[in-house]
């Protein structure tokens, strides 16, 4: 088992590991290069259905400058139940305007035609370049490509179309107790809050009911824990599709392993990232206290670059937390926080506050701030 | 005129400048090196005011585990008279609990001796690492010197005293119709919001009825407009004293022109920083909104390495303004920012958005993210 890599991650017993490059049993996947990133690399994915009446559901960013293709997919798809769903790389399709609904309708429409499958259940996504026009001729040779590519074992090419800042790859495909399930993801940089900016796409062969609670409550406590620079992307969505051909449920805390495994591998993947922090806030007066104090640690550029630099600095953790609380009164000493793994060799490290003011805690993953976060974004360019 | 370097600032016609050494009429400054500073560098100043009832205001950080230097002197002040003001650098005695506090009071109460003052005339100010005890020792030594060492042209030592990792001391003396104002500021990090994190000390010699609205009024538009990195100080604490000798009032516009350069001085010395952004938001539904939005172009991490990097990139400028506005719709192209500057040569450049909800605006100065501000932090240990 080298999927759940993470010291944080509870998955369920006897989880079987499958070649990632297989999807669940009834999807298909494929990843082609159309020429949006122009670097030749794949920049157009595509994951079908093949069952014509899945359960689904979608999670989208709350950013108000949404993108085109967030806007669309929340207004023009039947959110529960999407066969196909059609994405590019390189390229965010945001701040486009008319011009980029129109061309995030396109793409929707041509998507439904490669898939087979009605308008309404064919989403779309776009991520990479803000306020840039998508070069359409690309698109349009990149979705029929990706169409006629479409294979029961294109799950390794369709999570390769979706990265951009990406180190790699981020996917598993596993088995457990007479269920599959198969996820790729993305994300490598604004990364935070409401659900972690990045693209997910999951599927499985478990029966699954109540689609959109269910991946709301994994999404809560995976990628809506982690951050790498405080920053919500335009573009952040996730989808669940389950065709039921198993005839089972999905185990307990499986979908919940899974998505915080992805998750933390996007912090790991954070621009720059060398190392990822634990956040651990304890006896707060309330959950949202306990929550916006975590977050101010997990984002203060100050803690980042002391995880960095392997400082157990635990004044800057204290001055974070009585930020998050100005105007209050926090009268702790530095007996309060627990830094000793910060000034150590480990890669996953935890961080402690205790907050002497209840019985409330919460915690955030967050990526340290290095050199190469500036180096990545100073240089990466409209 | 050397000081008014910057081109957003607006000085009253007819200021001279006086050699900055020189305190405004009446007041006496020194710099110590006692010990705090393993360096040997200045590390403990005073100022005092000669006449024993001069008027004064004072404005502290709202961060809740504010230091102990700033709780003391909030609630054992007269803030309204203060004539004397006591600084160490190099420990920010925060987060250090009863003892901490009560060393606080020793400070205060030595330096009420030294300046010849009562102790509630008399505040005190610490900055540097937190979490650590002041060694009182040093301490005591240095009040003493400084006590003795106070002189009017001690303005250079003290602003040299009260620096951190500042590349040089900030300050000014300046006369204008028969008024001479001098001041002293440091802060390179950890600034904003509320007002910018920092230790300032204004000297005058004019005739002032309201100090603390008047301070206000002009922190609002100066140290409050100002970001390094959105962190919030324990120990940001802001002094005006003046005595009246002058028998004349304070030009308008002088105390705002004087805090607004002290306080692009403190941006542009932001902790490896090498240029520097106003960050202007319009067409706003309210002053709030503006503000929020502004504050959160001006502290997106992308946003100041595209500053950093010479990269006109508007995306991330309309990604941070959806964010700050997240929930709500903001339908925005790349036409609504004004980013050319962003990509040319200027040290000091403007970015603006519109965002087409109404008529108020805002503005925020930040400071870019270098490689510079990780080596600083990474490396600036406890």
């Amino acid at each position: 088992m080298s999927f759940f890599a993470s010291r944080w991650v509870e998955a369920p017993d006897g989880v079987e590991e499958l070649d990632a490059a297989m999807l669940a049993p009834g999807f298909k996947a494929a990843g082609v290069a159309c020429g949006v990133k122009r670097s030749g690399a794949l920049d157009l994915g595509m994951v079908r259905c093949d069952e014509p009446k899945p359960v689904s559901a979608a999670l989208f960013t709350s950013n108000a400058a949404a993108a085109a293709p967030v806007r669309l997919s929340r207004e023009r798809c039947d959110l529960g139940s999407l066969r196909g769903i059609v994405v590019n790389s390189g390229n965010a399709n945001a701040a486009t305007g008319g011009l980029g609904r129109d061309n995030a309708a396109w793409m929707q429409g041509a998507g439904a035609a490669a898939c087979g499958a009605a308008v309404e259940h064919v989403a779309v996504a776009s991520t990479g370049v803000i306020g840039v026009q998508l070069p359409m001729d690309a698109v349009k040779r990149g979705v029929a490509d990706a169409g006629r590519a479409l294979t029961d074992t294109g799950g390794l090419d369709f999570a390769r179309s979706i990265l951009t800042t990406d180190n790699g790859p981020k996917q598993c495909t596993l088995r457990h107790d007479g269920v599959t399930i198969s996820a790729q993801a993305k994300g490598a940089g604004m990364m935070q809050p409401g659900f972690a900016t990045l693209l997910a796409f999951i599927q499985t062969d478990a029966v699954i009911a109540d689609a959109e609670p269910l991946l709301r409550r994994a999404a809560d406590a995976s990628f809506g824990r982690v951050t790498v620079d405080g920053q919500q992307s335009t573009n952040d969505s996730l989808f669940l599709q389950s065709n039921g051909a198993s005839g089972r449920p999905l185990a307990g805390g499986l979908l919940e392993a899974v998505m915080l495994q992805l998750a933390l591998e996007l912090v790991v993947d954070g621009e720059g990232a060398s190392r990822v922090a634990k956040v651990q806030v304890s006896e707060a007066a309330s959950g949202e206290e306990a929550e916006s104090v975590a977050r101010a640690i997990a984002n203060s550029q100050l803690v980042q670059t002391a995880v960095f630099g392997r400082d157990a600095n635990p004044g800057r953790i204290i001055q974070a937390a009585g930020m998050a609380l100005a105007g209050g009164d926090l009268p702790i000493g530095i007996d309060a926080v627990e830094a000793d793994e910060l000034g150590g060799d480990g890669f996953e490290v935890e961080l402690g506050l205790r907050l002497g003011r209840g019985e409330h805690s919460a915690h955030v993953y967050a990526s340290d701030l290095t050199y190469d976060y500036i180096k990545l974004n100073a240089e990466y360019t409209t």
